[in-house]
């Protein structure tokens, strides 16, 4: 067969990215490795920039998450038993929206179902060739040969698109600490997001609807969520979270999981005709909730740059992963900033440095929440950058 | 003899104490270990905060500085080949005055001898006693001792006023490069100070007079001054601060030395009798600027507390460590940011994590010079939180 671009993944952005194509009047092919119901079971991300709202609305992709999506004003920042609420809107007029990855992935696969689009789940041993001709295809396990024009790697940290490009280098920062994240039947203790850092570690308290609390712990990269009973768990939120005359509810916990924490951004996101994005080309810390946004952020510009591509002018494709990846460094140092700001670095052994560290991201905190200058700063970041 | 305050160490931090004691009335002696003509001749920091400059107008000690001292509009961030101006006054109203720390000393050491204050130079051996007790006092190899009720140590990093403290910590960082500053002969090649990031290392242009250059160039911590010729030096600054179309007027080199950076904070400042104040307390890597106006800022917060104590209210004096501290610690997490954010860490030894730091940084300068409230953040604690 063939088509004008080949989509090498299903995930939001994959999805996103069709959406933008069919608009544009570009004929595309999305090919997933796994299934329908594995896409659709995937928990992820949470928190929506205004700009990642912004390009949904506009393309009329919206009905769910402004039904469904929490509209929110701030985050509070807490430190030495004290809650600190910054307001976006009041700082930089801005907003973010809590609205679960998964709910976005149903919505633009629901739409892609209504528009007949062309997604084949389940499409083993997918693999991109002559990407440095003018005539590039993909080839599956069962023999197929799709012929395009371009093909997008969407396709994830662990996908075959980034190892395709010769070369391509690898910019990474590991973390010494993970993430227990919980999905508890509880109704949220808190209006806006709660970021704390506490003697015994980070702790988030975040949400899905009003019905369902999303909770995080600090945790080593080692431990397994058998080492953590749903008491511990609940015990060690309560203690990481808990500041005076607030009470933080329980519920039921019905999924539990450990993320580990990293950074990584690919040295480029094109190679001839395949052009990254999303987890392939980089991977946040989840402490600035980048990730999925980043992902929008990449096929919006992508998505416009192919547009002008078939329309003719070739000018944005060849500046994309130039654009895309300037854009990507300001949120890996902000993300960066904000996991080390908010975690107990236990791995520096010196007890008088780690004094130091700790006391040190205190005074960031303390500068930061004291600051108007450095809230809008934070704020900006969060509520997200310019796409 | 018998005196109120026993100030040990006549550096800025003790001249300047000296005179706010001295105009509320309290008697004190200036203890000093090293001879008048040492004191006279370090050569040490160069950028006052506006709020250092406040403080030395109020009392009547800024003659010299406001003849000879530069008042600077901003900085200028340099990396990646460009240069970019923050212009202080526009964004947070505020400036910072750039004027060597040995002509304050020079001054504050005038203003004290035309006083006729109590400053005993080459004093040897000087030893705090009681200072748990209402009866302090100070002995003396001389076989001197100072009856008081208050010792001040100003004493600096290697004091002994500090090790005087049962049970007191030290929180601490290290770095793994160090400054290798010259002073040189020419007219200074830019309007406000340059901070430069380059492949090679950290660079900086200051000043100290419309007539003399200070220059820096990050270096390894193990180098020696021998290492570097003069032509190496000029070489190296070339190269780090060159941006096309400017030039960096050369001259000669009458003074060349190597800093250690590091970041340090005593875990109090005070111990019954004895108060901490300046790099007895707290030591800033160079970067933000911040060694000489700690101390400052330590000597107007116990100045006032002094006075207070000696007036019947010893409030402010008991709340001295704390609020000190409080003020130190977001210092020491700007200086830590700012270094941090400009010199090229070799040190780390795996290439993908030392290419993703580098990338990082820049990210954090693309970031700080592009956002209006970024740069007001470094604004404001470059030219000083309130004091």
């Amino acid at each position: 067969m063939r088509t004008q671009v080949a989509i090498i993944g299903a995930g939001p952005a994959g999805l996103l990215l069709g959406h933008i194509l069919r608009r544009a009047g570009v004929d595309f092919v999305l090919l997933e490795q796994k299934s329908r119901e594995y896409v659709l079971g995937r928990v992820r991300a949470g928190v929506l920039e205004q700009g990642s709202v912004d390009i949904l609305r506009e393309l009329g992709l919206d009905a769910d998450l402004a039904e469904r999506g929490l509209t929110h004003h701030g985050i509070h920042l807490q430190f030495a038993g004290q809650r600190h609420h910054l307001d976006f809107v009041d700082l930089v007029g801005r907003t973010v929206t809590v609205y679960g990855q998964q709910a976005l992935v149903r919505h633009l696969l629901a739409e892609h179902d209504r528009a007949g689009s062309d997604i084949r789940f389940e499409t083993a041993g997918v693999d991109p060739h002559g990407l440095d001709t003018d005539t590039p295809f993909v080839t599956t396990d069962a023999g197929e040969r799709i012929d395009c024009e371009i093909v997008v790697g969407a396709d994830g940290y662990h996908g075959v698109c980034r190892p395709a490009i010769p070369g391509i280098q690898a910019l990474e920062r590991s973390y010494p600490y993970a993430w227990l994240g919980i999905m508890a039947e509880v109704a949220p203790s808190t209006d806006d997001l709660i970021y704390a850092l506490h003697p015994e570690g980070f702790a988030m308290h975040s949400m899905r609807s009003p019905e369902v609390s999303r909770l995080y712990l600090q945790v080593d990269p080692d431990e397994s969520v058998d080492d953590w009973s749903d008491a511990r768990i609940w015990e060690a939120l309560q203690t990481r979270l808990g500041v005076p005359g607030w009470t933080l509810h329980e519920g039921e916990i019905t999924e539990k999981s450990i993320t580990p924490m990293r950074s990584f951004v690919a040295s480029t996101l094109e190679y001839g005709r395949l052009f990254l994005a999303g987890d392939a080309g980089h991977i946040v810390p989840p402490t600035g909730a980048k990730g999925l946004n980043s992902a929008i952020a990449d096929v919006a510009l992508l998505g416009r740059a192919l547009a002008a591509h078939f329309g003719g002018d070739d000018a944005p494709l060849k500046g994309y992963s130039n654009s895309a990846l300037a854009r990507q460094w300001k949120v890996q140092q902000f993300s960066q900033w904000m996991t080390e700001m908010l975690h107990v670095h236990r791995e520096v052994s010196d007890p008088s440095a780690r004094a130091f560290r700790y006391r040190s991201q205190l005074g960031q905190l303390e500068y930061t929440t004291g600051s108007r200058n450095a809230q809008a700063a934070l704020a900006e970041q969060y509520a997200g950058l310019p796409f």
